[in-house]
């Protein structure tokens, strides 16, 4: 489970420096990030929950995502890990949010959306709110690390910026 | 994300042949039994949901867990994991479900519950439920890959007997 220790161990520092507790509502990475985050001794200090919302009927019932958001735009989507963020906000007492929703293959790509496909949200409570999509290469287990990787850096960087 | 991809893959197959939906709810293991399943491909036909339930405050909030309860024998405790196990299926749609709420350490320990205690609760929506209480050794990160390991092995124990 120590695959991003390095990342986590710095993202763990910066969450207590800036007294932020952090929730993650997670599609494809299945809980990657949560449990990156937690392997670091104390982190209950910045953590308190996560949201695994694998199939959509989680996604509406977790984190009060629309049914015709999914319906318009598909599960993998800005504006469905938009929701999902705001969603992850709104359902716990974290201050600080990120949302991952992907097709970490080796099925569900297509021409428009293929395997590698990761959009991702990022979100505080004090209006921070950004998405990305990102297209990772390789294996399922190669994208699903690298999408884990991306979030807790993106939230350092962020975090970092403001020390 | 490979550690458990023996076990992973085997509770896969086992929770497709008897048509089974799992769900986990987490505590000390942040989501790393989830992280487990959803990394073999074409888990969505087994799995739709965790509840990574690090905090107390998110014990009761997702899981319906009581306060009570906690207040009586502490989060890391068998009353606590059999809540935790029994709210995890009603509040899915799964049909199986495992949680678990240990001290993975290095902080958190006691004489009564020492570093690696970790409490198991499992059940199935057909009346399964069980409980029990692991005593791993090692750092925060070997209690933690025990406890997840430990649970795929007991899922697919109980299923492959049935098979």
């Amino acid at each position: 489970m120590t695959t991003h220790i390095t990342s986590s161990t710095r993202l763990g520092k910066l969450l207590l420096a800036h007294q932020h507790v952090l929730t993650t509502a997670e599609s494809c990475t299945g809980g990657g990030v949560a449990t990156a985050v937690t392997d670091i001794a104390g982190s209950s200090a910045w953590f308190d929950r996560a949201f695994v919302t694998y199939s959509n009927e989680a996604k509406i019932e977790m984190l009060g995502v629309k049914e015709s958001t999914l319906d318009t735009w598909g599960a993998v989507s800005e504006p469905i890990v938009e929701e999902m963020v705001l969603g992850a906000l709104q359902h716990s007492n974290a201050t600080m949010a990120v949302s991952i929703s992907g097709i970490a293959g080796p099925a569900g790509g297509s021409v428009e959306k293929p395997v590698g496909t990761v959009c991702f949200g990022f979100a505080d409570s004090a209006g921070w709110l950004m998405v990305s999509t990102q297209h990772f290469s390789g294996d399922r287990s190669e994208v699903r690390t690298q999408a884990v990787e991306y979030a807790l850096t993106i939230l350092c960087d962020y975090l970092g910026e403001r020390s």
